[in-house]
């Protein structure tokens, strides 16, 4: 098997109480997840580096920057600290959402909460779960599908950083949450899915019933949807029903503006078989400008299934020229 | 009584186990809904063709496509059989939404999966519903209030078949849903709505007390807001609480951006009384462009309300100078 | 203490049959809402005056008109009667989101409700609960967090009064809400946060412990998305869970287009500390143009937290360069 598109090495589930890359098809498939500790700390060290391009990406090693950054996945009750190495020559910070830290750890400069180039600094992201305020009313804890970025670099809101690779994915988990075979990033940043696009936008490849994590963020200036042919969600906090009754609209189509993220699990091909299915943005001139990408559903086995092929070759060969007409 | 924008000719209410066109008036208000049989398999034909003003339109029979296309509908569990017939000298296709398919059936170059001009070819959409992944979460059934589209005409992802209305709503409904008296595909599609401009946008007609059902669908290139007068729904799968204590946010203005869609039924008129009542994008240069109707709720006999028909001499009279200022 | 940024003034919690503006801060923190009576009518009159800079506003009071208006609340079940005197040479109107009303007080021209330059005319509001349709379905009532605006000034749709700011909140409360100890409109209007843009925007101030309740209204003609730093709610009607099982996303960042408005309340600086906190679009040509400001969390006593006045001065400084790169 070979899974070119596969972010494992860009994993960061830090399910020990040391942190550690877990490759994700080392969980046990449809398992809840059960956190080792409750209310562990968990350190890291983060790497900001300059990339070919211009671009610059987020890493947990030197030389290992990429865009998006590594995925961050706590449990809820935990408390991440990241030493940010800045080893370019740019003041940049990372700014988190929805966790809660300190103003010396809200990355933007109104709070002078940056890295100069060269400086490592620690930000402390802590989370905790729902409690009860009064009555039925439970004030929200931390568990969600999140985003981490850049909020210094070009300007007080990190509008170049942002432009130039630097975010990531941030879940932080809940007790019982499903964890998945395989995840993915995917990042409608500006007129680009993770600053690509087609066909070189990322292919996202799992196997004919493994449980798939999507991950969407979106960044930059233009409105965006995110649609998934041949899958569906629902639109609430995990992506799937708590309950028959849940009154959570399911979706396959869901806007994704600058600043918001969400996330889903969806079982690969499950009803619908393997092959090459489209993900792209639904605005019809930012797709037909390059935001699609190929959802690869190889068989259960890992073959890939009829047709994937010869779709593929026509996403990489049709792409180049989006406007044309065909007929 | 005259209800010239009434949809009903337009509506496919599979509700049998051969496919009927049934009137909504035929269904029992405030019923809920029952599907005959599990499971059916329900075939239909469409057909494509060229529309005046250089528009293309799905039919359900030769000479009769619209724009929308018909409302098309089916039970949760159902398979829906569509043999479409290209009548055009152009390549186009049908995929949907929020429904399982096969790659054959998914509409899109990409998968090789359209009709060449003249071309017969049929597409199958299944329909399932919610079951237990683990603990309380469920993955999400095919209900929903969803539609389908051209994916193949200009681009490959449709964009010529969409700016000329190759368009409509998929319905697919769950055991104990309510059935509507009446319903209305409103298409918010690039600077038009079911790509008319005011003073030439449907009016949705109703008598008050009666059962009405919105679909909204976005298309094209712009952001949306559909906004309704006097008239409010939730945030969730129906637009109607399921129970007292369902959390969704009630609304009377909903984004609907490209790829996106959602229903609910309102009682025409309820708390608020017959009327001419405005539905319209609330983007302000969207809605003084043209992106405004009327939802014209007469009185329980059919009969006109006072001011209604005053009303709608000035919306179409004032909609032709939108920019025009008034003091 | 000095709240320079305190909206009490503009505040008309209509607690008792009598009107009258209560500060926020004389209600029980954390402590459930109860109507003082089911279904009351109360009055109020408006005045729309025109403000320097070319500016319009609603007030409570001649001389007090304000952008945006007073924040309306009122008990579901009540209703709202509006004496609306137009004390501006132009037409315009009051036009509300959620609640029920009968054509005369559509406020639009469509219906002839409005008031020419001089007029006064009134306008009434009516709220009811949720209540039962069929089985497990609920239609919905008026509680939530609405808004009101002009519907007059400059087109059909009240472009020109809504430029000039002719817009304010409405909240209907649901018996066992919870009331804020101080309560903020931010209203994302084309380019600017309450017609200012930064450092002129608006300084939200509480005391940390503090029950903070925004309220934010989209209005004009383009997208935004409305982020609070190190704070988060549900995307519910209340922005708090009901009970531990919500499956509420919860969220940091929302959409906050045109015509749309949600509510949520926060208690100021819960698990991360007083401080200057940013609340800003989190479009980056927006925030970096001067769409936003500044949430000053203070100790609990009131006093300056360590480092928010000088954030507070980089931001008064730094925000007139927004496109300056800093490195
Ligand atoms: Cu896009
Ligand atoms: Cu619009
Ligand atoms: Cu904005």
């Amino acid at each position: 098997m070979d899974f070119p598109g596969r972010s494992v090495s860009r994993r960061s589930m830090l399910a020990g109480a040391a942190v550690g890359v877990v490759a994700p098809a080392a969980l046990a498939s449809s398992a809840a997840a059960q956190p080792p500790q409750k209310g562990a700390v968990r350190k890291i060290t983060m790497y900001a580096e300059a990339l070919p391009g211009g671009l610059y990406g987020y890493g947990l090693a030197p030389g290992q920057a990429s865009v998006p950054g590594p995925v961050l996945e706590i449990w809820e009750g935990d408390t991440l600290e990241i030493t940010l190495v800045n080893n370019t020559d740019k003041r940049l910070s990372i700014h988190p959402h929805g966790v809660d830290y300190s103003t010396e750890s809200d990355g933007s400069p109104l709070n002078d909460s940056f890295n100069d180039p060269g400086e490592t600094r620690t930000y402390t992201w802590r989370t905790r779960p729902n409690f009860k305020a009064h009555g039925n009313l439970w004030m929200p804890g931390s568990a969600g599908y999140w985003h981490y970025h850049d909020h210094a670099m070009g300007t007080d809101h990190g509008t170049v950083g942002l432009q130039k690779g630097l975010y990531g994915a941030l879940i932080v988990r809940r007790r019982g949450d499903l964890l998945p075979d395989r995840q993915f990033t995917c990042v409608f940043n500006d007129m680009t899915i993770n600053n690509k696009v087609a066909p070189d936008t990322p292919m996202f490849e799992a196997n004919h019933g493994e449980r798939v994590e999507f991950i969407a963020i979106g960044h930059g200036n233009q409105p965006h949807t995110f649609h998934l042919h041949a899958h569906r969600w629902a639109d609430n906090r995990t992506g799937m029903l708590e309950g028959p009754n849940d009154p959570s609209q399911v979706i396959d189509n869901k806007d994704l503006n600058p600043g918001g993220s969400f996330g889903f699990q969806v079982i690969a091909g499950e009803g619908v078989g393997p092959g090459a299915w489209m993900y792209h943005c639904h605005v019809q001139f930012h797709s037909d400008g390059g935001m699609a990408g190929v959802f690869l559903v190889r068989n259960r086995d890992g073959s890939m299934p009829p047709g994937a092929q010869e779709a593929i070759d026509r996403f990489r060969h049709h792409q180049h020229h989006p406007h044309s007409a065909h007929n």
